[in-house]
């Protein structure tokens, strides 16, 4: 551990170019006497944190993060493409360049390319559909005419299909539609559904369509969901155009996310491998991506009854649910190849506890240019990088290992994260603190988080060390006043039971899925959200952002600030900086979720016991953090102490984590959190899985195994002190 | 009172009948043994109703209603044209020909008629607007070019005007959106500004912008709320074209209803009239109402921010609120002219208390044709008074007398009704029983209903003694199944506290206003309510009835059986079948309502005694209804006691009426319900709009007034035992 000579003279310095850089630094920065340490730091620690902080914060350069996106999105990279391949090796480039040791990590995983897609109104009148999406001079890439992947509307793995039926609108495609139209009299075995995306994940939409016997589906951006309907389109505005395509892969990676052809073992060279045919994820019917203009064309002349409340977008007719009189016709053709997929992985090695880890979390491949998604990530990754490593170079090394991990076909089924977890699933069980994953980093200005419960007292004074560019504040202020933001992603779930802020449930749909669902490390997704509609198309460029997303990067120096801090205090506590009363609070919340699924005698029986136990977790939680608190008031007469209970609490997470995994998907071993064909979290998944089923015998088997990790955790709280 | 030879026999003709009829009569309606009377009734007088009420659900005939929609339809009626002459004259003859004492009751009064309606936009380029609803050869009668008042667009009352002014879009015109513009820095003063229908009556929406300094008002149907959005539209559909406009009074009936130049008396021949200039319910400001393709003109070519949230609509594009740079020109001119307005009303007289009185209350006037509004009101009333003229002439006649009163000009201010309110103020309230308000009558087969509490059981047993057309079974049991439907009339307010389906709060926007707020007559406003998007268009005709509304015109005929059993329960029970209890409920939760609004130190001083008070009342009430039933086993023995009981608990809702009425608005004297702008009940309206303005010594002053208005109320339920 470094301390540098003069940390309050380096705080006046930063304050005065931050000043002169427009930058506002906040007080909590600033060493005000009498401040108090955040949460697991000794004042001794802290003294030197604070200034490693400030220069962190005061390095950071929006210009840089806008150099960046540039470059990240001057050509389409889908995984496996040349373009992408350039996009790896900058990364690799930039992170030796800043001092980083840093490799590739290669997987050779099955990818998916479009050959052909087709999709035609065949009756009562032919009408041409699944049109690339138009180009606007005002941002020239848009003319992706040139490029055989970029231009083609496609969802990736798509099975190949040649089909001619009759179609059916189905709204969202969740399970109450398919029901909805069944009531109505209506068959949809051998039909072609149009669906409409949002209210799931398109993986889920498919699984569902499947199950019912659907022949294909077309799936569209509806302008109530992304377009006119919220505000204005591009090029005039974030919102997407009527023309826009929202690609994107349809596979069940809710099962298990990974290379199909290894599900729950790294692709290594030499790795077995099952057939496609085999695999459990990969579609059985074909999906195809319409804009909202040839979903209209379809929409506009469909019969039958009007649709049911709440069916309808913002076209500007009434819809309805077809009466098997419109027939379209669809081609899919993909090549599935093998391919060779690329994690970048940098590291800063620890001073002190190198084998613990903090994990930096985000991919670059993206379905075009991707300057949302994950280009703000990507960028802002680069610049936390340039800066940590100068700052190590002069002297500021963390004392626990940060990792920065840049994640290859992201976009396929969270390939490169699961691959490498899954291949080094040891090392990270072992010392992995936490992953700190940022996808798409900045849509605009509104602060959204996900996240393990244990991370919610960092997350709370990270966001107070770190200024909001627009209003000087810190971002938790404006965050804590903000109603949560419609996340036109479709990841957010409700809000955590626990006062202060919404932070929501981790469901999935990014790259913490392998560390947070399959190995137990504490996880958090977040972003500066805002209006954004142009998600996995052409428009989402360089020209997008800087003209609505943020024109002055300033929030993508805010996410590297806010990511940089959380890294720090992560990497640098004498205690690791974990609120484990908060996940006893959530899980006694979420037990009582379920009273109304249960019957009232077997709630009694098998369920409040677990809701007995969070409640004495949390009575440990808070006896053991008050003995920390004591301890770190003298740190070094407790250095044995802190450190064991360091290793306890580095582990915590993972006595939720069960080795033979939820019932129906093993891979997905959380026994609180699981994610949902909808993207959404399930809590306390194996229970409420087995009380929808009416499997009572299993509910309360599942509620056993949930009581034993609960007292598992206790036991392991119970021997810090 | 008379009791027929054979009940029994008639029932099972009755039964047969109805079979044969494809009417399904209730099992309720048949003299199962053992069966229990309805509230008020002693075993003997059942025996009698019963049968009354089974000839009446026997003899009541569809067919006939919609004969007499057809006449009633044939032209566009707008109060005092000759059309409506004509319509006047119809109902007098009928209600003589069946054998109804009838007559005109005439009144003087202001109304207007459009004599130049004129809008456009003149920057950034022209393009005329207020265009008439096209016509459709699917209903000739849609063609209304020839017709001076028909043809046109407009809201009555509205002032002359020649604008020429910047526009901006406000929403629905409510004080939340009119303050979010000015928060947007906009000024509001000298602008024009277009507003969409729903979320408020007109007259609201005007008083608003006129607070505001507005010069004029554009108001349009956006598709959202009564077109495509919602369903098919006209003539595939119920809702409304694109280019259907929605006419309608706009004058601040809110404050006081009835002729401008009578407020508070009628306006009988010779009695005192105030100058125009000092009416308080003209607008100062014009409005002239368009259609949704009109609005698009307008809308499309807008600046300025896109709208906040919420105020997007259904026109397929961004709306903006404006930048001041489109202006549009109006014209409006209209006749305002002293016109003789006739009241029809028809009566059966008591056979034993003839001067206690059932209103059965409707109007007759229309702005085209008005199929629903009023029209299938009338028809219902005219079926009734058939039927019960013809019973009366077979020897049941009531014991009260029942009153078919049918009003003129109730599309202006709630006119014909008020002025006869006014004049017959002393009757009234000796011996008005009930007003049961019919104004649109059917427009599908939702039941849906609005009532003093005390009139709650009886709406509840009616209803289970009616049968619902579709399904066979009660209009209750469907009534209590379904989740309320959206009232697309703008009538609908917050269920009222009890348990069982939804009886709404009495607001304002039909004739029972005078009855009610004025006079403190128990009242109802019921309607079977359906899909309608042509409310006061052109396309509100009996082509819309037969196709969507209620083409067999069961609904009709259900709603002639559900009035008439009603009417005839309140007309010959041996006592009133009032529920006290109920109102002393609604009293105790209205006041809680005002808990949040109010001091917690001031709640406790002056609010909670009313609370405490409402409570006192419910026990009384239980008391007393204890007390009557042990009467009603053994009436003859109880006879003196049973009419004074009558006597008092036909008195008890004005004990909520005070002779000085609201302080802003005296004619409003109901100290429980009072509109709004908004057409939306205000409970506990004193109390209530002091506590808005801050005004803590008027609110403790009318918390005193209506604590003792229900100590009144207390002591006459206590004077019954």
């Amino acid at each position: 551990m470094t301390l540098p000579a003069g940390p309050v003279k380096a705080l006046r310095l930063a304050a005065a170019l931050a000043l002169l850089g427009g930058v506002v630094l906040l007080e909590a920065t600033s060493p005000a006497p009498g401040e108090k340490p955040p949460t697991g730091f000794s004042e001794h620690t802290w003294t030197w944190e604070k200034a490693f902080e400030a220069k962190l914060q005061e390095r950071v350069e929006a210009a840089r993060c806008r150099e960046h996106l540039r470059f990240l999105t001057r050509q389409p990279h889908t995984a496996g493409t040349p373009g992408n391949f350039r996009v790896s090796q900058y990364i690799l480039e930039h992170f030796r360049e800043y001092g980083l040791e840093a490799e590739f990590a290669e997987y050779d995983v099955l990818l998916a390319y479009p050959e052909e897609v087709r999709a035609e109104i065949v009756a009562p009148e032919r009408v041409g559909l699944a049109q690339a999406e138009p180009a606007h001079p005002l941002d020239p890439l848009t003319d992706v005419s040139h490029d055989p992947v970029a231009h083609l509307p496609w969802n990736a793995y798509s099975p190949d299909a040649d089909l001619d039926a009759p179609l059916l609108y189905a709204n969202y495609g969740r399970p109450e539609d398919f029901r909805r139209l069944q009531e109505m009299g209506l068959t949809l075995e051998g039909k072609i559904v149009l669906l409409r995306y949002f209210e799931g994940y398109r993986g889920g939409k498919s699984y569902e369509a499947e199950k019912h016997g659907v022949a294909g589906i077309l799936v569209y951006s509806d302008p109530m969901e992304d377009g006119y309907f919220q505000g204005e389109v591009w090029p005039e505005g974030p919102w997407g155009p009527p023309g826009h395509v929202q690609r994107g892969a349809n596979v069940y990676d809710f099962l298990v996310p990974g290379d199909p052809l290894t599900p729950g073992w790294a692709s290594t060279p030499g790795a077995r491998r099952i057939a496609p045919e085999e695999s459990s994820i990969l579609p059985k019917i074909p999906m195809v991506p319409l804009s909202a203009v040839d979903a209209g064309e379809i929409l506009r002349r469909l019969g039958g009854p009007a649709v049911p409340t709440g069916w309808q977008g913002a076209l500007p007719f009434t819809y309805h649910v077809g009466d098997g009189r419109l027939r379209v016709h669809l081609v899919n053709r993909q090549r599935r190849v093998r391919t060779t997929i690329r994690n970048v992985i940098g590291k800063i090695r620890g001073t002190e506890f190198p084998d613990q880890m903090v994990l930096l979390s985000n991919h670059h491949d993206a379905w075009v240019y991707g300057a949302v998604d994950p280009g703000s990530g990507t960028a802002t990754m680069l610049e936390l990088a340039q800066v940590l490593g100068q700052l190590a170079r002069e002297g500021y090394r963390p004392r626990r290992t940060v990792v920065f991990a840049n994640w290859d076909a992201e976009e396929y089924t969270l390939t490169g994260s699961t691959e490498w977890g899954e291949q080094f699933a040891e090392p990270l069980r072992a010392g992995a603190v936490a992953c700190l994953n940022v996808d798409a980093a900045t849509s605009g200005s509104d602060f959204s988080v996900s996240a393990s419960p244990l991370l919610r007292r960092l997350i709370v004074e990270a966001t107070q060390a770190v200024a909001d560019p627009q209003t000087g504040q810190p971002v938790y202020d404006r965050w804590a006043q903000a109603a949560s933001s419609p996340n036109v992603r479709g990841y957010a779930t409700g809000a955590a039971p626990a006062a202060g802020p919404p932070i929501a449930r981790l469901g999935s749909g990014s790259d913490y899925t392998v560390f947070y669902n399959h190995l137990g490390i504490p996880s958090l997704d977040m972003l500066f959200d805002g209006p954004y509609g142009v998600y996995h198309s052409v428009y989402d460029g360089f020209v997008w952002m800087a003209r609505f997303g943020d024109p002055e990067f300033r929030y993508h120096a805010a996410m590297a600030r806010l990511w940089g801090v959380m890294a720090l205090r992560l990497a640098n506590a004498d205690l690791l900086p974990f609120e484990p009363e908060a996940y006893a609070e959530a899980l006694a919340a979420y037990v009582e979720e379920l009273r109304p699924q249960a019957e009232p005698e077997f709630f009694a029986r098998h369920l409040a016991p677990v809701g007995d136990e969070a409640h004495k977790l949390a009575r440990a939680a808070r006896r053991t953090q008050a003995r920390l608190r004591r301890w770190l008031r003298n740190p070094n007469a407790h250095r044995t102490e802190l450190g064991r209970a360091n290793e306890r609490l580095l582990q915590l997470e993972r006595d939720f984590i069960h080795p033979e995994g939820l019932p129906d998907r093993p891979w997905f071993k959380h026994l609180v959190y699981a994610p949902r064909p909808s993207y959404r979290a399930q809590v306390l998944p194996g229970i409420a899985e087995a009380l929808e089923k009416k499997d009572m015998a299993r509910a309360a088997r599942e509620a056993r195994r949930l009581q034993q990790a609960l007292e598992r955790a206790r036991k392991h709280l119970d021997e810090i002190r």
